[in-house]
Protein backbone atom coordinates (compact mmCIF):
# COMPACT_ATOMS: atom_id res chain seq x y z
CA UNK A 1 0.00 0.00 0.00
CA UNK A 2 1.32 3.83 -0.72
CA UNK A 3 2.39 5.06 2.44
CA UNK A 4 2.92 8.79 0.85
CA UNK A 5 1.11 11.38 -0.85
CA UNK A 6 4.89 12.38 -2.28
CA UNK A 7 4.08 14.31 -5.30
CA UNK A 8 6.88 13.71 -7.86
CA UNK A 9 8.14 10.75 -8.05
CA UNK A 10 12.45 10.69 -8.87
CA UNK A 11 12.90 9.29 -12.32
CA UNK A 12 16.65 10.51 -11.86
CA UNK A 13 19.18 9.62 -9.03
CA UNK A 14 20.01 12.28 -6.48
CA UNK A 15 23.40 13.21 -5.10
CA UNK A 16 23.70 11.54 -1.64
CA UNK A 17 23.54 15.57 -0.38
CA UNK A 18 20.88 15.85 -2.65
CA UNK A 19 18.97 12.97 -0.87
CA UNK A 20 19.87 14.76 2.38
CA UNK A 21 18.16 18.13 1.69
CA UNK A 22 15.24 16.26 0.61
CA UNK A 23 14.97 14.15 3.69
CA UNK A 24 15.75 17.48 5.77
CA UNK A 25 13.19 19.45 4.09
CA UNK A 26 10.03 16.67 4.37
CA UNK A 27 10.88 16.71 8.40
CA UNK A 28 11.05 21.06 8.16
CA UNK A 29 7.66 20.07 6.71
CA UNK A 30 5.83 17.17 8.15
CA UNK A 31 7.88 16.54 11.28
CA UNK A 32 5.11 17.36 14.81
CA UNK A 33 7.20 20.16 16.41
CA UNK A 34 4.39 22.23 14.03
CA UNK A 35 2.12 20.43 15.63
CA UNK A 36 -1.27 22.36 17.68
CA UNK A 37 -0.41 20.17 20.07
CA UNK A 38 3.03 19.62 20.78
CA UNK A 39 2.90 23.73 20.60
CA UNK A 40 -0.04 24.03 23.16
CA UNK A 41 2.81 21.37 25.43
CA UNK A 42 5.96 23.46 25.30
CA UNK A 43 4.07 26.75 25.82
CA UNK A 44 2.24 25.76 28.37
CA UNK A 45 -1.25 26.15 27.44
CA UNK A 46 -2.39 22.56 28.09
CA UNK A 47 -3.94 21.28 31.59
CA UNK A 48 -2.48 18.54 33.82
CA UNK A 49 -5.30 16.05 32.51
CA UNK A 50 -3.80 17.48 28.72
CA UNK A 51 -0.35 16.47 30.02
CA UNK A 52 -1.49 13.23 31.53
CA UNK A 53 -3.07 12.04 28.52
CA UNK A 54 0.01 13.04 26.18
CA UNK A 55 2.32 11.12 28.70
CA UNK A 56 -0.28 7.95 29.08
CA UNK A 57 -0.05 7.84 25.13
CA UNK A 58 3.68 8.68 24.51
CA UNK A 59 4.82 6.00 27.30
CA UNK A 60 2.77 3.36 24.22
CA UNK A 61 5.25 4.87 21.94
CA UNK A 62 8.08 4.23 24.23
CA UNK A 63 7.29 0.70 24.97
CA UNK A 64 7.61 -0.39 21.63
CA UNK A 65 10.59 1.36 20.58
CA UNK A 66 13.00 -1.49 21.61
CA UNK A 67 10.47 -4.38 19.73
CA UNK A 68 10.92 -2.09 16.65
CA UNK A 69 14.65 -2.10 17.10
CA UNK A 70 15.47 -5.67 17.41
CA UNK A 71 12.93 -6.21 15.00
CA UNK A 72 15.38 -4.17 12.32
CA UNK A 73 18.59 -6.08 14.21
CA UNK A 74 16.93 -9.74 13.34
CA UNK A 75 17.02 -8.54 9.96
CA UNK A 76 20.91 -7.17 9.76
CA UNK A 77 23.27 -9.40 7.91
CA UNK A 78 26.16 -7.16 8.98
CA UNK A 79 27.64 -7.70 12.53
CA UNK A 80 28.84 -4.47 13.21
CA UNK A 81 25.90 -2.70 12.36
CA UNK A 82 23.65 -4.87 14.47
CA UNK A 83 26.24 -4.08 17.65
CA UNK A 84 25.97 -0.02 16.42
CA UNK A 85 22.05 -0.50 16.56
CA UNK A 86 22.01 -2.85 19.47
CA UNK A 87 22.75 0.48 21.83
CA UNK A 88 19.35 1.74 21.37
CA UNK A 89 18.12 -1.14 23.06
CA UNK A 90 20.73 -0.58 25.65
CA UNK A 91 19.38 3.33 25.79
CA UNK A 92 15.69 2.60 26.06
CA UNK A 93 15.70 -1.02 28.14
CA UNK A 94 18.86 -0.23 30.46
CA UNK A 95 21.63 -2.55 31.51
CA UNK A 96 19.46 -3.51 34.38
CA UNK A 97 15.76 -2.95 35.75
CA UNK A 98 15.17 0.75 36.84
CA UNK A 99 17.35 2.21 34.44
CA UNK A 100 16.73 2.97 30.73
CA UNK A 101 14.26 5.36 28.57
CA UNK A 102 11.26 3.28 29.06
CA UNK A 103 11.80 3.40 33.08
CA UNK A 104 12.48 6.91 32.78
CA UNK A 105 9.04 7.69 31.42
CA UNK A 106 7.52 6.16 34.00
CA UNK A 107 8.72 8.65 36.14
CA UNK A 108 7.02 11.51 34.40
CA UNK A 109 3.89 9.55 33.98
CA UNK A 110 4.50 8.82 38.25
CA UNK A 111 5.41 11.98 38.99
CA UNK A 112 1.69 13.33 36.94
CA UNK A 113 -0.18 10.68 39.57
CA UNK A 114 -0.87 8.26 36.95
CA UNK A 115 -1.61 4.18 37.90
CA UNK A 116 1.63 2.53 37.04
CA UNK A 117 -0.21 -0.36 36.57
CA UNK A 118 -2.61 1.36 34.20
CA UNK A 119 0.71 2.82 31.86
CA UNK A 120 2.14 -0.39 31.67
CA UNK A 121 -1.41 -2.37 30.91
CA UNK A 122 -1.74 0.36 27.80
CA UNK A 123 -5.49 -0.65 28.52
CA UNK A 124 -6.58 2.85 28.49
CA UNK A 125 -4.20 4.77 25.12
CA UNK A 126 -5.96 5.75 22.71
CA UNK A 127 -6.99 3.36 19.91
CA UNK A 128 -5.34 5.48 17.25
CA UNK A 129 -2.06 5.59 19.43
CA UNK A 130 -1.96 1.87 19.31
CA UNK A 131 -2.80 1.30 15.33
CA UNK A 132 -0.33 4.09 14.54
CA UNK A 133 2.44 2.47 16.96
CA UNK A 134 1.84 -0.47 15.79
CA UNK A 135 1.77 0.91 11.90
CA UNK A 136 5.21 1.47 12.90
CA UNK A 137 6.40 -2.26 13.98
CA UNK A 138 4.88 -3.35 11.00
CA UNK A 139 6.50 -1.16 8.67
CA UNK A 140 10.05 -2.16 10.07
CA UNK A 141 8.99 -5.40 10.29
CA UNK A 142 8.08 -5.81 6.38
CA UNK A 143 9.63 -3.15 4.57
CA UNK A 144 13.00 -2.43 2.89
CA UNK A 145 15.68 -2.38 5.69
CA UNK A 146 16.86 0.58 3.46
CA UNK A 147 12.93 2.18 4.55
CA UNK A 148 13.45 0.58 8.21
CA UNK A 149 16.66 2.37 9.41
CA UNK A 150 15.24 5.58 7.03
CA UNK A 151 12.33 5.00 9.07
CA UNK A 152 13.70 6.02 11.92
CA UNK A 153 15.40 9.15 10.57
CA UNK A 154 12.59 11.44 12.70
CA UNK A 155 15.54 11.44 15.09
CA UNK A 156 17.10 14.14 13.00
CA UNK A 157 14.73 16.66 14.16
CA UNK A 158 14.10 15.44 17.78
CA UNK A 159 16.28 18.54 18.86
CA UNK A 160 13.34 20.38 17.24
CA UNK A 161 11.42 20.00 20.28
CA UNK A 162 13.50 18.47 23.08
CA UNK A 163 15.06 21.30 24.01
CA UNK A 164 11.63 23.43 24.25
CA UNK A 165 9.62 20.36 25.26
CA UNK A 166 11.40 20.84 28.69
CA UNK A 167 12.52 24.14 29.02
CA UNK A 168 8.64 24.81 28.20
CA UNK A 169 7.13 22.17 30.47
CA UNK A 170 9.24 23.47 33.33
CA UNK A 171 8.86 27.01 32.71
CA UNK A 172 5.07 26.54 33.00
CA UNK A 173 3.64 23.11 34.39
CA UNK A 174 4.00 23.32 38.44
CA UNK A 175 3.34 19.54 37.79
CA UNK A 176 6.60 18.71 36.21
CA UNK A 177 10.14 18.95 37.38
CA UNK A 178 13.26 18.45 36.01
CA UNK A 179 12.98 14.55 37.65
CA UNK A 180 10.43 13.97 36.12
CA UNK A 181 11.47 14.94 32.82
CA UNK A 182 14.59 12.57 33.19
CA UNK A 183 13.59 10.55 30.12
CA UNK A 184 14.71 13.38 27.78
CA UNK A 185 18.10 14.89 28.44
CA UNK A 186 20.08 11.98 27.67
CA UNK A 187 17.97 11.87 23.97
CA UNK A 188 19.27 15.23 23.17
CA UNK A 189 22.71 13.20 22.74
CA UNK A 190 21.42 9.78 22.10
CA UNK A 191 19.07 10.96 18.96
CA UNK A 192 21.62 13.01 17.41
CA UNK A 193 24.41 10.05 17.35
CA UNK A 194 21.36 7.42 16.38
CA UNK A 195 20.31 9.51 13.76
CA UNK A 196 23.83 10.25 12.10
CA UNK A 197 24.34 6.75 12.08
CA UNK A 198 21.13 5.98 10.38
CA UNK A 199 21.37 8.78 7.76
CA UNK A 200 25.31 7.63 7.08
CA UNK A 201 23.45 4.36 5.80
CA UNK A 202 20.74 5.50 3.88
CA UNK A 203 22.83 7.95 1.92
CA UNK A 204 25.58 5.00 1.58
CA UNK A 205 22.63 2.28 0.29
CA UNK A 206 20.10 4.31 -1.07
CA UNK A 207 21.32 5.27 -4.59
CA UNK A 208 19.37 4.31 -7.48
CA UNK A 209 16.11 6.58 -7.69
CA UNK A 210 13.34 3.82 -6.76
CA UNK A 211 15.45 3.36 -3.66
CA UNK A 212 15.73 7.17 -2.33
CA UNK A 213 12.06 7.96 -3.27
CA UNK A 214 11.34 4.75 -0.66
CA UNK A 215 13.73 6.47 1.55
CA UNK A 216 11.89 9.81 1.39
CA UNK A 217 8.59 7.93 1.72
CA UNK A 218 10.14 6.23 4.82
CA UNK A 219 10.63 9.37 6.70
CA UNK A 220 6.98 10.87 5.28
CA UNK A 221 5.44 7.31 6.65
CA UNK A 222 7.34 8.16 10.22
CA UNK A 223 6.45 12.06 10.43
CA UNK A 224 2.75 10.40 9.82
CA UNK A 225 2.86 7.54 12.76
CA UNK A 226 4.12 10.78 15.09
CA UNK A 227 1.93 13.31 13.73
CA UNK A 228 -1.41 11.18 14.21
CA UNK A 229 -0.65 10.55 17.25
CA UNK A 230 -1.45 14.22 18.96
CA UNK A 231 -4.05 14.75 16.55
CA UNK A 232 -5.65 11.62 18.18
CA UNK A 233 -4.52 13.58 21.56
CA UNK A 234 -5.90 16.71 20.15
CA UNK A 235 -9.26 15.41 19.22
CA UNK A 236 -9.46 13.54 22.39
CA UNK A 237 -8.54 15.91 25.14
CA UNK A 238 -8.34 19.39 23.88
CA UNK A 239 -11.75 19.63 22.24
CA UNK A 240 -14.71 18.60 24.83
CA UNK A 241 -16.71 15.22 24.25
CA UNK A 242 -14.69 13.42 22.23
CA UNK A 243 -12.94 10.57 24.17
CA UNK A 244 -13.41 7.45 22.45
CA UNK A 245 -15.35 4.55 24.39
CA UNK A 246 -12.52 2.90 26.69
CA UNK A 247 -10.35 5.58 26.77
CA UNK A 248 -8.43 7.15 29.81
CA UNK A 249 -11.41 10.07 30.46
CA UNK A 250 -9.41 12.10 32.82
CA UNK A 251 -11.20 11.05 35.74
CA UNK A 252 -10.44 12.59 39.15
CA UNK A 253 -9.18 8.50 40.25
CA UNK A 254 -6.80 8.83 37.27
CA UNK A 255 -5.34 5.25 38.65
CA UNK A 256 -7.88 3.50 37.95
CA UNK A 257 -9.08 2.18 35.11
CA UNK B 1 -0.77 -6.19 22.79
CA UNK B 2 -3.79 -5.89 24.50
CA UNK B 3 -6.63 -4.54 22.15
CA UNK B 4 -9.14 -4.20 24.50
CA UNK B 5 -9.75 -2.04 27.29
CA UNK B 6 -12.56 -4.57 28.72
CA UNK B 7 -12.61 -4.58 32.57
CA UNK B 8 -13.93 -7.72 33.99
CA UNK B 9 -12.19 -10.88 32.97
CA UNK B 10 -14.33 -13.76 32.05
CA UNK B 11 -13.63 -16.71 34.67
CA UNK B 12 -16.61 -18.77 34.00
CA UNK B 13 -17.70 -19.90 30.72
CA UNK B 14 -21.01 -18.07 29.90
CA UNK B 15 -23.93 -20.10 27.09
CA UNK B 16 -23.73 -19.40 23.80
CA UNK B 17 -26.91 -16.56 24.46
CA UNK B 18 -24.89 -15.17 27.19
CA UNK B 19 -21.67 -14.91 25.25
CA UNK B 20 -24.25 -13.21 22.16
CA UNK B 21 -26.30 -10.92 24.66
CA UNK B 22 -22.15 -9.28 25.66
CA UNK B 23 -21.58 -9.10 22.54
CA UNK B 24 -24.44 -7.01 21.46
CA UNK B 25 -23.86 -5.07 24.55
CA UNK B 26 -20.71 -4.30 23.12
CA UNK B 27 -22.05 -3.20 19.74
CA UNK B 28 -25.15 -1.11 21.58
CA UNK B 29 -21.85 1.27 23.39
CA UNK B 30 -19.18 1.10 20.97
CA UNK B 31 -20.33 0.75 17.31
CA UNK B 32 -20.26 3.91 15.72
CA UNK B 33 -23.91 4.59 15.31
CA UNK B 34 -23.03 6.28 18.40
CA UNK B 35 -20.37 8.55 16.84
CA UNK B 36 -20.75 12.51 16.66
CA UNK B 37 -19.47 12.36 12.70
CA UNK B 38 -21.76 9.56 11.65
CA UNK B 39 -24.76 11.84 13.42
CA UNK B 40 -23.66 15.03 11.08
CA UNK B 41 -24.03 12.70 8.34
CA UNK B 42 -27.28 11.50 9.00
CA UNK B 43 -28.78 14.23 10.10
CA UNK B 44 -27.67 16.69 7.41
CA UNK B 45 -25.18 18.58 9.32
CA UNK B 46 -22.23 18.09 7.23
CA UNK B 47 -21.22 20.34 4.16
CA UNK B 48 -20.23 18.95 0.96
CA UNK B 49 -16.84 19.01 1.68
CA UNK B 50 -16.49 16.87 4.85
CA UNK B 51 -19.16 14.27 3.20
CA UNK B 52 -16.17 14.36 0.32
CA UNK B 53 -13.50 13.86 2.57
CA UNK B 54 -15.74 10.73 4.49
CA UNK B 55 -16.65 9.09 0.95
CA UNK B 56 -12.56 9.34 -0.01
CA UNK B 57 -11.42 7.62 3.32
CA UNK B 58 -14.07 5.07 3.38
CA UNK B 59 -13.23 4.12 0.00
CA UNK B 60 -10.09 2.90 1.57
CA UNK B 61 -11.74 1.00 4.26
CA UNK B 62 -14.03 -0.68 1.62
CA UNK B 63 -11.59 -1.29 -0.67
CA UNK B 64 -9.22 -3.43 1.78
CA UNK B 65 -12.01 -5.70 3.26
CA UNK B 66 -11.76 -8.08 -0.03
CA UNK B 67 -8.30 -8.07 1.05
CA UNK B 68 -9.16 -8.85 5.12
CA UNK B 69 -11.93 -11.47 3.90
CA UNK B 70 -9.19 -13.65 1.72
CA UNK B 71 -6.93 -13.21 4.67
CA UNK B 72 -9.22 -14.89 6.50
CA UNK B 73 -10.12 -17.87 3.69
CA UNK B 74 -6.66 -18.79 3.35
CA UNK B 75 -6.74 -19.58 7.04
CA UNK B 76 -9.79 -21.50 7.11
CA UNK B 77 -10.03 -25.65 6.83
CA UNK B 78 -13.38 -26.60 6.22
CA UNK B 79 -14.34 -26.39 2.46
CA UNK B 80 -18.26 -25.30 3.32
CA UNK B 81 -16.67 -22.50 6.03
CA UNK B 82 -14.40 -21.08 2.63
CA UNK B 83 -17.36 -21.50 0.06
CA UNK B 84 -19.70 -19.91 2.83
CA UNK B 85 -16.94 -16.76 3.17
CA UNK B 86 -16.18 -16.82 -0.45
CA UNK B 87 -19.97 -14.60 -1.27
CA UNK B 88 -18.30 -11.35 0.57
CA UNK B 89 -15.56 -11.42 -1.87
CA UNK B 90 -18.22 -11.79 -4.47
CA UNK B 91 -20.43 -8.78 -2.56
CA UNK B 92 -17.58 -6.55 -3.04
CA UNK B 93 -15.71 -7.23 -5.89
CA UNK B 94 -18.12 -8.38 -7.97
CA UNK B 95 -18.40 -11.35 -11.04
CA UNK B 96 -17.43 -8.59 -13.76
CA UNK B 97 -15.25 -4.97 -13.88
CA UNK B 98 -17.91 -2.48 -12.31
CA UNK B 99 -19.94 -5.07 -9.80
CA UNK B 100 -19.54 -5.18 -6.54
CA UNK B 101 -19.19 -2.99 -3.41
CA UNK B 102 -15.92 -1.09 -4.62
CA UNK B 103 -17.24 -0.21 -7.49
CA UNK B 104 -20.91 1.16 -6.36
CA UNK B 105 -19.02 2.93 -4.11
CA UNK B 106 -17.12 4.44 -6.60
CA UNK B 107 -20.33 5.83 -7.97
CA UNK B 108 -20.26 8.08 -4.38
CA UNK B 109 -16.85 9.43 -4.90
CA UNK B 110 -17.78 9.62 -8.68
CA UNK B 111 -21.20 11.50 -7.68
CA UNK B 112 -18.91 13.69 -5.72
CA UNK B 113 -16.86 14.90 -8.18
CA UNK B 114 -13.84 13.44 -6.83
CA UNK B 115 -10.80 12.42 -9.02
CA UNK B 116 -11.37 8.48 -9.61
CA UNK B 117 -7.94 8.09 -9.94
CA UNK B 118 -6.95 10.25 -6.58
CA UNK B 119 -9.57 8.13 -4.44
CA UNK B 120 -8.22 4.68 -5.91
CA UNK B 121 -4.94 5.73 -5.20
CA UNK B 122 -5.38 6.66 -1.34
CA UNK B 123 -2.59 9.00 -1.95
CA UNK B 124 -4.73 11.40 -0.02
CA UNK B 125 -6.32 9.35 2.59
CA UNK B 126 -5.62 10.49 6.37
CA UNK B 127 -2.89 8.50 7.78
CA UNK B 128 -5.05 7.37 10.83
CA UNK B 129 -7.99 5.80 8.29
CA UNK B 130 -4.98 3.89 6.70
CA UNK B 131 -3.56 2.89 9.94
CA UNK B 132 -6.75 1.90 11.19
CA UNK B 133 -7.64 -0.07 8.22
CA UNK B 134 -4.07 -1.94 8.40
CA UNK B 135 -4.40 -2.68 12.24
CA UNK B 136 -7.39 -4.51 11.17
CA UNK B 137 -5.85 -6.51 8.22
CA UNK B 138 -3.25 -7.60 10.46
CA UNK B 139 -5.41 -8.87 12.93
CA UNK B 140 -7.91 -10.51 10.88
CA UNK B 141 -4.25 -12.28 9.44
CA UNK B 142 -2.58 -12.68 13.06
CA UNK B 143 -4.81 -13.16 15.33
CA UNK B 144 -6.89 -16.98 15.82
CA UNK B 145 -9.40 -17.67 13.63
CA UNK B 146 -11.82 -17.01 15.97
CA UNK B 147 -11.01 -13.64 16.81
CA UNK B 148 -10.19 -12.96 12.72
CA UNK B 149 -14.30 -14.24 12.31
CA UNK B 150 -15.73 -12.28 15.67
CA UNK B 151 -13.95 -9.46 14.57
CA UNK B 152 -16.47 -9.49 11.31
CA UNK B 153 -19.33 -9.22 13.97
CA UNK B 154 -19.75 -5.57 13.58
CA UNK B 155 -22.57 -6.28 10.51
CA UNK B 156 -24.40 -7.37 13.29
CA UNK B 157 -25.09 -3.59 13.89
CA UNK B 158 -24.83 -2.30 10.44
CA UNK B 159 -28.84 -1.72 10.17
CA UNK B 160 -28.11 0.73 13.04
CA UNK B 161 -26.39 2.89 10.70
CA UNK B 162 -27.32 1.92 7.46
CA UNK B 163 -30.98 3.16 6.83
CA UNK B 164 -30.75 6.32 8.76
CA UNK B 165 -27.11 7.10 6.46
CA UNK B 166 -29.09 6.54 3.48
CA UNK B 167 -32.57 8.87 4.38
CA UNK B 168 -30.63 11.30 6.28
CA UNK B 169 -28.16 11.95 3.45
CA UNK B 170 -30.82 11.66 0.57
CA UNK B 171 -33.38 14.41 2.55
CA UNK B 172 -30.60 16.70 3.16
CA UNK B 173 -27.75 17.02 0.74
CA UNK B 174 -28.89 17.80 -2.90
CA UNK B 175 -25.65 16.42 -3.77
CA UNK B 176 -26.22 12.47 -3.68
CA UNK B 177 -29.24 10.80 -5.21
CA UNK B 178 -30.36 7.26 -4.99
CA UNK B 179 -28.30 6.27 -7.15
CA UNK B 180 -25.15 7.83 -6.06
CA UNK B 181 -25.59 6.07 -2.67
CA UNK B 182 -26.37 2.71 -4.52
CA UNK B 183 -23.36 0.94 -2.39
CA UNK B 184 -25.72 0.73 0.37
CA UNK B 185 -28.82 -1.28 -0.76
CA UNK B 186 -27.48 -4.69 -1.08
CA UNK B 187 -26.00 -4.10 2.59
CA UNK B 188 -29.12 -4.38 4.28
CA UNK B 189 -29.57 -7.86 3.28
CA UNK B 190 -25.88 -9.30 2.90
CA UNK B 191 -24.33 -7.86 5.78
CA UNK B 192 -27.02 -9.49 8.22
CA UNK B 193 -26.76 -12.45 6.29
CA UNK B 194 -22.53 -12.52 6.72
CA UNK B 195 -23.22 -11.53 10.33
CA UNK B 196 -25.35 -14.54 11.65
CA UNK B 197 -23.54 -16.73 9.94
CA UNK B 198 -19.82 -15.20 11.65
CA UNK B 199 -22.21 -15.30 14.94
CA UNK B 200 -23.09 -18.66 14.63
CA UNK B 201 -19.45 -19.74 14.28
CA UNK B 202 -18.67 -18.11 17.08
CA UNK B 203 -21.24 -19.02 19.18
CA UNK B 204 -20.61 -22.65 18.86
CA UNK B 205 -16.52 -22.39 18.76
CA UNK B 206 -16.25 -19.96 21.87
CA UNK B 207 -16.35 -22.30 24.34
CA UNK B 208 -14.00 -21.84 27.33
CA UNK B 209 -13.63 -18.43 29.37
CA UNK B 210 -10.59 -17.49 27.15
CA UNK B 211 -12.22 -18.54 24.15
CA UNK B 212 -15.51 -16.02 25.03
CA UNK B 213 -12.86 -13.07 26.33
CA UNK B 214 -10.56 -13.16 22.90
CA UNK B 215 -14.26 -13.07 20.62
CA UNK B 216 -15.61 -9.76 23.19
CA UNK B 217 -12.05 -8.60 23.07
CA UNK B 218 -12.44 -8.93 19.03
CA UNK B 219 -15.67 -7.08 18.51
CA UNK B 220 -14.04 -3.95 20.72
CA UNK B 221 -11.32 -4.14 18.98
CA UNK B 222 -13.35 -3.79 15.24
CA UNK B 223 -15.59 -0.95 16.70
CA UNK B 224 -12.21 0.67 17.78
CA UNK B 225 -10.99 0.05 14.42
CA UNK B 226 -14.34 1.53 12.79
CA UNK B 227 -15.15 4.35 15.23
CA UNK B 228 -10.75 5.92 14.71
CA UNK B 229 -11.74 6.41 11.34
CA UNK B 230 -14.91 8.63 12.53
CA UNK B 231 -12.67 10.42 15.43
CA UNK B 232 -10.08 11.07 12.30
CA UNK B 233 -12.21 12.82 10.44
CA UNK B 234 -14.18 14.80 12.40
CA UNK B 235 -10.74 16.13 13.51
CA UNK B 236 -9.45 16.70 10.12
CA UNK B 237 -12.39 18.77 8.50
CA UNK B 238 -14.93 19.67 11.42
CA UNK B 239 -12.78 21.52 13.45
CA UNK B 240 -10.87 23.69 11.81
CA UNK B 241 -7.25 24.00 10.70
CA UNK B 242 -6.33 20.70 10.93
CA UNK B 243 -5.68 18.60 8.15
CA UNK B 244 -2.52 16.79 8.68
CA UNK B 245 0.44 17.32 6.05
CA UNK B 246 -0.45 15.32 2.30
CA UNK B 247 -4.39 14.70 3.23
CA UNK B 248 -6.80 15.58 0.81
CA UNK B 249 -7.43 19.31 2.11
CA UNK B 250 -11.01 19.98 0.40
CA UNK B 251 -8.95 22.54 -2.28
CA UNK B 252 -11.67 23.42 -4.70
CA UNK B 253 -10.48 21.41 -7.57
CA UNK B 254 -11.33 18.37 -5.27
CA UNK B 255 -9.83 16.25 -8.01
CA UNK B 256 -6.55 17.07 -8.20
CA UNK B 257 -4.22 15.60 -5.71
Amino acid sequence: MLMSDIETPIHEAMSADELEARLRAIGEQRYHHRHSFQLMLQNGELNRRQVQAWALNRYYYQSMIPLKDASLIARLDDPALRRAWRTRLVDHDGEVEGEGGIARWLKLTDGLELDREMVVSARRVLPATRFAVEAYLHFVRERSVLEAIASSLTELFSPLVIGQRVSGMLKHYNFVSAETLAYFEPRLTQAPRDAEMALDYVKRHAERPDQQQAVLEALIFKCQVLWTQLDALHHAYVAPGHVPPGAWDGDAQTGTS
